[in-house]
């Protein structure tokens, strides 16, 4: 646990020193859960959503048996009518349970408080029980259950646990922390977590950052900024159908940035108040939803993959029924083991009718579909695939990073070429010597391509440790006998290997390397 | 004036039908001052963000003479802690006069109060001006002051008026409507030009929406939605230099979401309370400023009409001294002729050391830089061109928009090919006689390469109007000679004309003409 928060801790040295993520507001103390990007870190997220919108949207790969859909995108206010988040249910249930400390005045998410004291409950007895007992035993229903738990909270049971008995004050333990707590959470909760003071009773607190429109601060002219980018897909599914031509099945995308006032924001850019979202709401026909519902919840596992991520540090994990909103059918979560734990990059979830059939509730507008090939009016279902901008960056830096003791940088970041913040560097050895006359003509041919750059500046050992904490694929070095045979040294960034090819070569070189 | 209003009208129908904006929340009854982008509209903003990324941060030109820069991105919170906005300014004075209407309710911004008195006036006045006395006499200072309060407001001079003299009373009613309004104002002000009932004195009301973070609504937990991107740089000049290598002269570009509570959003999305800008601050030596302000104010200008603006409907207006605002050593915007006036797209300021010293000030932190060549630590000068993401967006559109009776469409839109939202388009013309198996491979071709449309359903005619409705660039279309000698027609949208070449050639023909 110390180590992986060490690690953390060494990731974000990096993207401060490296210009990836700052403290929002650094110069006056930050604010808490607010994030910018610096320089390589803007470069990256918008590599990122670049790779989102051609892989999901304007170049989709065919449906399940090479069915066809539709994909169009849409971008829409923060700021929209109230009534939205009273039909989506947001107004009246997108809340978190508050205790607030009377003794140090923190407040804290009772969900939380829970946790945080059955865990440190239960890493304490799980300390005396390996201690105590280090005796073989068979696999129990005990150990299924706390493996259940663990595995809800993102977390694993320690290797010399699986398939032993646990103890049943272990298990009542861990069990505390379950989504539905019960007696024994109350009691825990009753103390804080961080000074032992006494702790308020829970009570609900609305997620929702508040603001008013207009020139009154009141009622009528409250509004919020949105906490999810789906509603604003929803309420113009009917203008998208009117507006163009595409036909169900049809998924709406949107990038865009939503907000959420958590009571303790945490673990880095992981959960912040401020954050982007990519989000599809696939519409099709109910019948068909299973089907998609599985298309959907694989491509995006796959696309995660495909950039990179390791298929054994992620997961894709079905929802058990208890842990489902109200109105979904099926939803599975697509999670990456950071350093903090097993957490969610997206979510897939069969919405079915629900936001749909809200919306004609509530607005009174027909937002049913009819379709003609059926020949059939209905409210389609929806499948949502919810992610995480933020979080997909945060992964991606995490997967990148890597650590090599015979590299003057020591640490450098094996991004995916198509993430890559700058995909090559042209370096020209010694500044005085006629080789910025070859470089600079190099530079600018593939600057048009590709973003490059340009370094003349310090030790070639330098400036191959700057291009590796960056992350840049490919560095072309211009040296003395590049004047003599034509010849430039070109070294990989995954392997520090170095070759040498023709000075016109090098864009002919970079494109067939990166493949993009 | 009601033939301007009709054509913005039908423009912002066939926006609305083809799916290019819609009103927020259109199934709620809308909220003022928010709008949507549907499938069309984002694409088009999409390409319009990209390209000014590409031109101004990854690809950019050289300095004057050839001079170096360097330029970088950042993407910082839209919510940032509240002494950013007590630094800038905006917290004390980033306000507008208001009055209220004590028999409407209506809260009305008292300068445009005064404009629309002032105006009505002046329009009667000069009414009665040309019907009264239709002399020639010869250019008087009372018509070039008329024409100067007139270039101000973004208005041309009647061609009927230009030269001639112009009554005192005119001149009097004209001049009421300057930024410093006198006496005729306040007198003019009493009354709501809607309803004429008494309007309450000018308040100031602050343009900043505001918000609480964390669980309690107090004062200690104000904040605010960022009015422009660009102190979100400011703040970040510091963390920048540390995390990069760069040197001044340096750019630091950001495009993002901000936020004014008008309170009279107007003119389609061009004055929204939710908007989207780009913006660069550029820092430099103080004795090169003024060089600077000049690049980027050429540069600015020349990137407008290189997308297509024409030069006569685009204009670059030097402000005068006392239109600057106090920290402002010079300024200009770029404006374009909107059907309700010239309107600023982009106004680029030479803001001095004025930003950074206000964040050193309230911050203690130092900002200054040191320069190695010059052997100099100083607080730069900063040149900061900032547009509006959304008025380019319309001002495109605007400009796109063309009339063609001899259309089946009549409307078409002449997107720039490098903004254009679908590049090209793929008809097979008769669906069940072999063509798909044609056209769909020359379909998949394209679209690997661009956004691309394939359309098969009815005539021909009408799958060149949508596409004449969306702008795309070129059609190809599949027909009965292709399965005889292999040729396809190529339809160009702008002068409708067609021509064959090859069916292998679709991909080469589509490169060289968009030349992107």
């Amino acid at each position: 646990m110390a180590e992986q928060s060490a690690l953390m801790d060494k990731i974000a040295a990096l993207c401060k020193r490296r210009g990836f993520i700052y403290r929002s507001s650094d110069i006056y103390g930050g604010i808490g859960g607010f994030w910018d990007y610096g320089p390589l870190g803007t470069e990256l997220k918008r590599n990122i959503k670049d790779v989102w919108w051609n892989d999901m949207v304007r170049n989709h790969p065919p449906g399940p048996n090479g069915a066809e859909y539709h994909m169009v995108g849409v971008d829409c206010s923060i700021i929209m009518n109230p009534k939205v988040w009273e039909a989506s249910g947001h107004v009246g249930g997108f809340s978190d349970p508050m205790q607030t400390c009377k003794q140090c005045k923190k407040h804290l998410r009772a969900d939380q408080v829970a946790d945080a004291l059955a865990e440190s409950a239960w890493l304490n007895a799980l300390g005396r029980y390996l201690a105590d007992r280090q005796q073989e035993q068979p696999a129990t229903e005990h150990s299924v259950q706390v493996e259940q738990w663990l595995r809800k909270k993102g977390k694993k049971l320690a290797p010399g646990l699986v398939g032993r008995e646990i103890d049943a004050e272990l298990i009542a333990l861990a069990l505390a922390g379950a989504p539905n707590p019960g007696e024994q959470v109350s009691r825990l909760q009753k103390h804080c977590p961080n000074c032992g003071g006494e702790l308020t009773e829970p009570r609900e607190f609305n997620l929702m950052f508040e603001t008013w429109v207009g020139a009154m601060q009141d009622s009528s002219n409250k509004a919020y900024l949105r906490p999810e980018t789906a509603q604003g897909i929803f309420v113009n599914f009917g203008n998208v159908l009117d507006s163009t031509r595409v036909k169900l099945p049809l998924g709406i995308a949107q990038i865009g940035k939503s907000f959420r006032n958590e009571i303790n924001p945490r673990n880095y850019t992981f959960r912040s108040r401020e954050f982007e979202q990519y989000e599809i709401e696939f519409f099709c026909h109910p019948s068909e939803a299973a089907m998609w519902y599985e298309y959907w919840r694989d491509l995006r596992y796959q696309w995660y993959i495909g950039l990179g991520l390791k298929s054994e540090k992620l997961r894709l994990r079905e929802h058990e029924a208890d842990e489902m909103a109200h109105y979904a059918e099926s939803c599975a979560d697509v999670e990456y083991d950071f350093p903090f734990g097993l957490s969610e990059l997206e979510g897939i979830a069969n919405r079915t009718d629900y936001d749909l059939k809200a919306h004609i509730d509530k607005s009174g507008k027909d937002l049913s579909y009819f379709d003609d090939q059926r020949k059939e009016r209905y409210v389609p279902y929806v499948i949502e695939p919810s992610g995480g901008v933020d979080r997909s960056v945060l992964a991606m830096i995490t997967e990148a990073y890597s650590y090599d003791e015979s590299r003057a940088s020591k640490e450098f970041m094996k991004f995916h070429p198509r993430l890559a913040p700058v995909k090559a560097a042209v370096f020209p050895l010694v500044a005085k010597d006629g080789m910025p006359e070859i470089a600079e003509p190099i530079h600018s041919e593939l600057r048009k391509v590709y973003p490059c750059q340009y370094d003349a500046k310090q030790s070639i050992g330098k400036r191959y440790a700057r291009m590796d904490e960056a992350g840049t694929p490919f560095c072309f070095t211009i040296d003395g006998q590049t004047k003599e045979d034509g010849t430039v040294t070109v070294r990989d960034r995954d392997d520090a290997s170095q070759i040498r090819i023709d000075k016109s070569r090098c864009l002919e070189y970079l494109r067939d390397k990166l493949d993009i």
